[in-house]
């Protein structure tokens, strides 16, 4: 099925390459991840997924550790294997611990967890949390 | 339905009430929220729950305001009302500001779309983060 | 939005009526619920939907309360409140008691919670269970 | 694990062979895939549920290349790797393009990170939409 | 909590006015729905999804019919009312009649089904689909 | 990424050994599975997570059985490669039988779907449901 094969940077267009080196210069990396190799199929969805990762990952009144934590957080708990092997070692590369790996794992394990008693219950929400 | 209704301190069993006096010594508040009392119907898996909730949410590697905004993401990226509103409570409490809000949502948002563009694409894993 | 305004039996074309009556003699009840009223907007998928449901819901190899508190389970789970109210008042109809929907709902949680760990870790499949 | 091991045509009972000529026949293939196989352990629910996509598969109101389409979405979203390759060769062969691909997995990322963005503002419904 | 509360437009800031003003031209409304007012407590959120969501759900490859028929079919699947109520309301507007409703409904259904009988039987990928 | 590496019962430290122990008594089996293993990098997770299972999935209300089908029925419909298997082998020991998986399976994808229709219709709780 085309759309599966990744577009290597000797055979991208003008398009896709702009993307691909943008990306390395942000990241200071030597090639970029089979996620965009896979998406530069689609050169539009390429650019804008890469422009709005860029923006929201950008640090600010959230650091960037903390965000690809929550990246993480989110990919585990979806169950994307591929997200949670990639942002697992971009959360690493930006300082997460083995402890700090830990604790995230067993936050979104219990948040699972009670999503599902609170649904099960059907509690009602607190009056003092609409305020 | 039974298990719907909530337990009230006055009509709380003694080891209810044991758990009911622990979250409000630790959380230093007034009553404990509609999912402790909803879960009082089934002591045995409120104290579990609590007692697990305690552990994982006490500071550690990770501070509390990281471990709340976590729980919080999760939450919403599974869609559950109660949890999104108490927890967003909980990290506004532990020092979530609206920037931090802002940008905790622009993560979420944004994992919830790579994590499905990397399932549709079915893009394997980089041997590089399988080390 | 038309789709979402309820059929009642009054004016719904013999189709309808006859997947209605159908229902209320199978289940010995004098109405049929909502979910039915709103899924009558759409015959065939009516009487297709009814027609599994009973299939698949009858006494087997399974008992019927077992088959209605999975039915609960997985709508807890996916936090779909119709059904987890439904399938709630289904289960109990079935001789669910309050300890076993209190059992019940713990193994959903934990089950969510571990489903996740199992993710995080990257944990793989044992040998012995792929025999 | 019994139940994982597929059934193929030559030790299928009659039941199952019925169920596997009505497919071939209908989708004009040499053989079933993989799925059949594996339902083919429980020949009551291969039938109804061959039943149920057949019809539901069939030309009506959406033409058939739109439904592969969406049942290609949801597979993506739900992240089942088994349907996702399936529908997508399905929906290659019912005339999907690249072009249509990549737009398609471009409104699935982006529901899925909108859907999040109305839960975590937990926006309420407008009054226009309820009528 | 603050993020909860609706921007109208006279209170708006003028970055978010240019958003509001851009979305009432594109789709030809007098007022920004919900959705939009809370997403504007974060300016930046709000300019960027607007703008991806515009790019995307112009007519392409796909028409607008079938871009908001998915789109609607995701929130239905994922469970999220807000966008069910909202691109239910889009799809109509685009065209969605009753009779595609209804199939569309039947699709994700089925698809949400069968994502779960391949997970359970855990069918491998036929290779025919690898290619 | 460290978290990833199994921890063996010779490596391991009194604390994981002790957990490794009683799983061991308490299922009877020679070596505990993948999942403890790689839970085992987090002393404090495998503890807590392994009392929890140990409390919950005892025989109560609900029979082991039953318990271990719920187990499974979650697992599939989360799409957890893991917990499918391994609760699959689970249910198997405590006595599921080829029918019986059948039956959990046609229910678990019944209650996916209908869960999807009452969403799509947006199915208001009959006021039967919340009495």
């Amino acid at each position: 099925m085309s759309g599966r094969k990744p577009v290597e940077y000797r055979d991208a267009p003008p398009a896709v390459r702009a993307v691909f080196d943008d990306i390395k210069a942000t990241r200071q990396v030597e090639d970029v991840n089979n996620f965009w190799k896979h998406l530069a199929n689609d050169p539009l969805t390429l650019k804008r997924t890469w422009e709005s990762v860029k923006e929201i990952m950008a640090p600010g009144a959230l650091d960037v550790r903390t965000k690809e934590m929550v990246y993480l957080a989110i990919s585990v708990s979806n169950g994307c294997e591929y997200c949670t092997a990639s942002h697992g070692a971009a959360a690493r590369k930006a300082g997460m611990t083995d402890a700090m790996f830990g604790e995230l794992m067993a936050v979104v394990g219990m948040a699972n967890e009670t999503n599902r008693l609170a649904n099960g219950y059907r509690v009602p929400v607190d009056e003092a949390f609409n305020r």
